[in-house]
């Protein structure tokens, strides 16, 4: 037990809550801020996209004890269904057969603020934060940014206020500061797969969906009322695009001819595509993360990353797990405990923000592409024969705590010598023979 | 002639004063604002590095006219005089005899404001601008950040505010606009060469003179005064650093070791070293640059770069040549204006970003490499004979106005080759063979 500290957090999100349940442990007084409203009291906006729990998430979760009721609101998802055409491929995941857990963000973040509150943490909703004098702790709050505003002082302030965060952007003044932020010219929308009437699943509820076409595609993920949170990613310019698809005519025709299984399974399509916003994808970089003793960020707040490997959530979770770690080793050091943290988890962050980027590819174009679905099953194979000489990127990345910065190397490492194997002639054929068994291992002994 | 404008320029150094004078040309009304004191009527800081001016820079400035005037408070620098231990060795820059130009920030910044003033900018110095009305270009200006502001509007701002640029700053804050910054571990700290008591100059005067030392370096570029401008680049921390010179006799002991010829000519040494600021190197990316038709940035503002091929200014100069060139081709329709520049320049300012990187090590390390100086012998005698195949990258950075993305890739070509030709057994005998240049040939043909 460390010595009670009395510490804001801003940012109610889910990193934010979680957060403040491990600090309650520790036995500190939390104060937790948001600009918005609780969103306990209110609709969750049409711009979601459902989460994928997978190792580290759940490992942060039951390392606070509440990992069962978490539990409760998920739905495994253990395989890919592949949408081409008409007929459906399925991709199973986990090489011991685990799955990844679909959870919608607004179902998840009102039950970990009520645990947070549970665990003694106050929150203070609309309360808006324009500034942090990092030296002391201090948050500057008021109604508007240039109207009056109050000054509240902290031991110390967590910033897990989001890819926006206010807490950095005074961080950004310092000098010395690294920063970058990097958008994607594809965008994304959510739309709706409501439950049948009698409440059943109109897709296989188990499985994350995925309408793969190149440079666009649709995802869907199961929620616990029988419904589907769908998301359909696209460039905003060009073909195929948000600008090109700009009435009700175009998107029903498009839907029609490049989707046409979705037809039946999103009633209100057009309605939903010029309601629901179109939102933007960030990669956004920084260091460092901590000031001094007084200050850490956490979450999104230092490393958002897009969402094609389901692992921002997991990655933040993950930043509490180093971060408690820390704190159990160095006690009341904050200043220690603040720069190992960083110093950990800063080339991680960086590595799942590069795997996050490049699995755009994999989710969009290659699980549709013949050659990619022989090299996971040769994957696979060589896998359950030699557990302990590989572990497929995938499987490492997701059912795994290996760091993150781990993966991208190992992997771009098993790329190599994969391309180099489905190179060997008639590899359709032979691909299950000890011959390419051998290969493999030669390989890897090699490199 | 274009329909005149009211146009506001925050920024009144280099960059914002040779633009006001292109718009003052062409009609405009021009109005520049700057934070600071006119720098005419105080002393200019001992933190700056000199100016190196070449092509692109004296290009811009001979289009507005004012090329002779500049010229005349230049010092011609043809060669690099590389210091090592007792030693002077000289490189000679152009291959066919160019010269950089050393001239003092605050020498050339006084000049073009008196000469901006003669065209007919009006100035307005100690003005704060805290915020832009992106829109419809309207500067919010006023004593404090959190005070009362006025608004003032204009047809279009430019932002030339720097590395820091407030006006690029509310840019950051749109959607989709990215952004990166990025801090050396190495800065930087003025020094000062004063000239002899009879005026003569203490080191050859035609000379950018380079202690090269790997990690760190010492430059010096000459002043009209007979003194030299010297320039300590090191890390901030480690050995050898800003952090571990912390007293007078370990930096009186460190430059005595290191740099033993400099003891003579540096007499106030310790003085300066600890009087005069370090300041840090950073580059800065970001895109897009303008917003329609109403505000663009320019220079620093939209690409900072560190310092060492000297082409910082020359690339903000290249900036207005650019944008002066899409206003005689587009007329009053800014929009295309705006767009044409940002697209024709993004490429360029990363391109120079990247070659400034790298030439800190050419500077620092290899300068005093034997294999580098045969490799430039190579290149000058094969260049010599060849000069339409093969125009070294130095020369095409420095003494042409081929786009700086055209010399990265080439230069990296050229790179390629020449460790090929250095590879080759008995090189340092046969350099200035037929074979060697035959060889080259065949290289060039290749790739």
């Amino acid at each position: 037990m460390q010595k009670s500290q009395k510490i804001a957090i801003v940012g109610s999100g889910l990193v934010g809550s979680l957060l403040a349940i491990y600090l309650k442990k520790e036995g500190h007084t939390v104060h937790i801020y948001d600009r918005s409203p609780d969103i306990r009291t209110v609709n969750f906006s049409g711009r979601s996209i459902n989460l994928a729990m997978s190792h580290r998430g759940w490992k942060a979760l039951d390392g606070a004890g509440i990992g069962q009721k978490v539990r409760d609101v998920a739905i495994a998802m253990e395989k890919r269904a592949i949408h081409i055409g008409e007929t459906l491929n399925f991709q199973h995941y986990g090489l011991n057969g685990e799955s990844i857990y679909s959870i919608s963000r607004g179902v998840l973040n009102r039950k970990m603020i009520d645990l947070a509150e549970e665990a003694g943490a106050e929150f203070f909703f609309e309360q808006k934060i324009w500034d942090v004098n990092l030296a002391n702790a201090t948050l500057q709050m008021g109604e508007t940014e240039r109207g009056e505003w109050t000054d509240v002082k902290y031991d110390m302030v967590f910033g897990a206020d989001g890819a926006f965060s206010r807490i950095r952007h005074r961080m950004q003044r310092q000098s010395m500061f690294n920063y970058s932020q990097d958008f994607l010219n594809t965008g994304y929308k959510e739309l709706h797969i409501p439950a049948n009437e009698d409440g059943s699943y109109k897709l296989d509820k188990h499985s994350l969906h995925i309408w793969p076409r190149g440079k666009y595609m649709l995802i869907a993920l199961p929620n616990l009322d029988g419904s589907f949170t769908c998301t359909l990613f696209m460039p905003f310019e060009g073909e195929n695009s948000f600008a090109s698809l700009n009435d009700r005519p175009k998107v029903e025709a498009f839907f029609k001819e490049n989707l046409p299984d979705t037809i039946d399974v999103i009633p209100d399509l057009a309605e939903d595509f010029f309601k629901n916003p179109t939102s933007t994808l960030v990669t956004m970089k920084c260091y460092p993360w901590t000031f001094e003793d007084k200050v850490a960020l956490i979450g999104d707040a230092c490393h958002a990353i897009v969402p094609f490997y389901g692992q921002g959530m997991n990655a933040g979770f993950e930043d509490i797990t180093v971060l408690y770690e820390m704190m159990q080793k160095y006690g009341n050091d904050w200043k220690t405990i603040f720069s190992e943290y960083e110093k950990s988890r800063k080339p991680n962050a960086d590595a799942i923000a590069e795997l996050s980027y490049r699995n755009f590819m994999e989710m969009s174009t290659k699980t549709a592409d013949p050659n990619f679905i022989l090299q996971k099953k040769i994957e696979k194979r060589f896998a359950e024969k030699h557990p302990e000489k590989w572990i497929p990127l995938y499987d490492r990345v997701t059912f795994s705590t290996r760091p993150y910065s781990e993966a991208l190397a190992v992997g771009d490492l098993q790329e190599i010598i994969m391309q180099e194997i489905l190179d060997i002639e008639n590899i359709q054929n032979i691909w299950d023979s000890e011959f390419i068994e051998q290969t493999i291992l030669e390989k890897l002994v090699k490199n």
